[in-house]
C-alpha cells in the first residue's frame, strides 16, 4: 500500500522484473530449506552462521555516470562478501532490498542482475529473498549470510598481542585513486589507469583467504582479522582497539600500537604515478584510500610461513606494539582529517557514507 | 570513502549515533555470539533460521508529516517480524540499514531508536548489525532472524486443500481507512479514528499468535499461513497458489479457490463508518486494503477448535474449494486495479509499493 496515489509510468512490472531475476539467481544450496516465495527464507547451518549488511546508494557510494549497471551490480554484492572474509566465514546467501527509480528499464535490471550473479556464481552464493519498492535513487540494501565449517574459527578484531606480526592481504590506495580518477575524467580513464579504475568499480572480495585464515587458525591462536574500507589510517586503529584517531601518535595507557615497515614495492605502479602527478606522498595515499577491501590482519610471527605458503599475495607490513600509536616507517602517523561524514565540522574531501554497526 | 566532496553540516556524528543506538539496544541473547562491533555478527541456532527483509522508505511507505520519529523506528521493524509471525518464527535479532538526511538531529534519533527499541523489547529481538549512512531521504532496510523450534512447524504459504477452514488473526482493511485519514487530515484524524490510524502508524506483528500456530501444528498437516500486506484481494490468490489476479472469478483448470463468507460483525465499526461515509461497499473496504499485517491462514476444519482456544482473536473467513476462484457472500469477487507500482498501466489510488522476492 502506497501513500503516492498518482499513476505509475514505472517501465517494468513487478512480473517482469521477477522473472529477469529467476534467471539470474538459482537457488541450489543444501542448506537452504526455503528460498524466495514465501514470507521468510528458511536456512539450516549446522554449526555457526555469521551476518553482515552493507548498503550501496546512488550518488553517496557510487554514480551512474561512470559505474555501469553491472558494477553497481556486482559492487553491491562485494563489499558484503568483503564482510564475510573478513571473518573467515564462507559465503552462503544474500537478501537483497532494491530500490529503483521510475527511469529504469528491463535492460538495465539484466545488466545490473547480470553483474551481481557473476559474483554470487563465483562464490555460490544464493538469492533466498528481499525487497523492491519504488525509490527516488538506486538504493541497495545487501545482507550476506555465511557459515563456519567444522574446521574453521570465526575470526574477530581483536586478540592481537605485542609482537603479532600485521599483515594485508591486496592492494592499499589503489582504489581511492581509481575514485579521484572517475570522477575527474570518468570512465576515459579505465584507459590509462584500469588496475585503479577496476579497484573502485570492481573491488575483488577476499573470501578465498578469509576462509583460509580461518582454517589455518584452526588449532591455534586465530589471527585478529577485518576488512580494510575506510583506509588503513582509519580501520588499523580499530584492529588495535583504539578508538579512532585518539590513539594516533598520542600514545595514552596500555593500549597497542603499531610499527608499520612500508617499502615503495608494495605500492602499486598507479598509486605511485597518480601520487607523484598530483605531488602526494605516496604512502600517505596508500594509507588514507577508503575502500580498499583488503583484508588487514595481525597473528603469531610463527604462523606467518604458513600462511604466506597458502595465501601468495600476503604481504607483511608492520609489527604489533604497546606503544598506544602508530608509526609509519619510524615516523608517528598523524591522522587525516576523518571520514566521519556526520561529524558536524568535517572538512576532507573523502568522507566515508557509512559506519558498520 | 565517498564520492561527495562538499562539506558536510550533519548534526549528529556517528560517534554520537553509536552511543545513542547503544543505549536502546541491549545484546542479552544467549544464541548470539558476536553482535555488533566487528565485521559480522555471528549466530548459533539448535534447529534452523528464519530469514526477511523489508524496507520502508520515507514517501514512498510513509511521511514525515504524520508519522512521528517513534512511530517510523515501531512500524519498520513491526512490518518485518510480521513474516517472522507469518512463519510460525520466534524473532531473534535483527539488521538495520538506515540511510538518513543531513536535517536529522539526534533528538529525532532518540525517538526513532527509541519507538524501535519499543517494539524490539517486546519480543526480545536483539540488534545485532547494521550500516549508517547519508541519504537524501529517510531510508530503513531491516533483515529479521528468527528460529523454529523443536516442537514447532516453519509455516508456509502452500499445502492448503480443498475443505480447508481460511481463517484471519487481525483486522481486514482498517489500516487503508487510517492510511485514507492521514492523508487527508494529518494527525488531527487520530480523535475520531483512533484506531484506524494506529492500525497504519504501528502495525500489531501477530508474533504470538505465529508461534502458537507452529506449534498446534507440530503432530498434524500444519495450516498454511502468511501476513496480510497486499490486501486479501492480492493475498488471498498468493495462499491459493494462484498467480495474482489471473485466477480470481475466473476459474480454470485444476487451481484451488475460495468461498468467503464475511459478516458485518467482521468488519471494524471505524470501516463501516468510514465506508459508509465515502458510500463505499464496506467488505470491499475489508478485500482490498493493504498493509494490515493480519495473519491469513488455513487448516484441517478440525483443527480450528483448539486454535481458537489458543487464539482468541482468530476468525472464520471461509473455505478453501476447488474452484480456481474466489467469491465472497457467493458473488464472484473481481479485482480491483492490482497494486503492482511497477506496471505502466497502473491507474488505481493506492498501489503497494514493495514487493517481497
Amino acid at each position: 500500500m502506497s501513500i503516492e496515489t498518482k499513476s505509475s509510468s514505472h517501465v517494468a512490472s513487478e512480473d517482469a522484473i521477477l522473472q529477469c531475476l529467476a534467471t539470474y539467481f538459482p537457488q541450489n544450496q543444501d542448506e537452504i530449506r526455503m528460498g524466495r516465495g514465501d514470507d521468510c527464507a528458511l536456512f539450516h547451518v549446522e554449526h555457526s552462521m555469521a551476518v553482515s549488511t552493507d548498503m550501496f546508494l546512488e550518488n553517496i557510494h557510487f554514480r551512474t555516470s561512470y559505474f555501469t549497471p553491472a558494477d553497481i551490480g556486482y559492487k553491491a554484492l562485494a563489499v558484503n562478501l568483503s564482510d564475510l572474509a573478513a571473518c573467515g566465514a564462507k559465503p552462503l546467501a544474500f537478501t537483497l532490498c532494491l530500490g529503483i527509480p521510475e527511469h529504469i528499464d528491463l535492460p538495465w535490471l539484466h545488466q545490473f542482475f547480470g553483474g551481481m550473479a557473476d559474483l554470487a556464481n563465483t562464490y555460490n552464493v544464493n538469492l533466498v529473498g528481499g525487497d523492491l519498492s519504488r525509490s527516488p535513487t538506486i538504493h541497495i540494501s545487501i545482507t550476506v549470510f555465511g557459515e563456519t565449517t567444522g574446521v574453521s574459527c570465526f575470526l574477530t578484531r581483536g586478540g592481537s598481542m605485542p609482537g603479532d606480526t600485521i599483515f594485508v592481504i591486496g592492494q592499499l590506495g589503489l582504489a581511492r585513486v581509481g575514485l579521484d580518477l572517475l570522477e575527474h575524467q570518468g570512465r576515459a580513464a579505465m584507459e590509462s589507469w584500469p588496475m585503479a579504475c577496476a579497484a573502485h568499480l570492481r573491488p575483488n572480495p577476499h573470501c578465498n583467504a578469509g576462509l583460509v585464515l580461518g582454517r589455518v587458525a584452526f588449532n591455534t591462536r586465530p589471527p585478529a582479522l577485518m576488512d580494510i574500507s575506510d583506509g588503513l589510517v582509519r580501520d588499523l586503529p580499530r584492529l588495535l582497539g583504539l578508538s579512532g584517531e585518539l590513539g594516533l601518535a598520542n600514545g595514552e595507557g596500555s593500549s597497542l600500537g603499531a610499527e608499520l615497515t612500508l617499502t615503495e614495492e608494495q605500492i602499486h605502479p598507479e598509486v605511485l604515478r597518480w601520487s607523484a602527478a598530483h605531488n602526494i606522498n605516496p604512502y600517505h595515499t596508500m594509507m588514507v584510500g577508503g575502500e580498499d577491501y583488503a583484508l588487514l590482519g595481525a597473528c603469531a610471527p610463527d604462523l606467518m610461513p604458513s600462511l604466506e605458503a597458502a595465501i601468495p599475495e600476503i604481504t607483511t607490513i608492520g609489527t604489533i606494539t604497546q606503544k598506544g600509536y602508530i608509526t609509519c616507517n619510524e615516523t608517528p602517523f598523524s591522522t587525516q582529517d576523518g571520514f566521519d561524514h556526520f561529524a558536524k565540522s568535517a572538512q576532507n574531501t573523502a568522507s566515508l557514507n557509512h559506519h558498520n554497526l
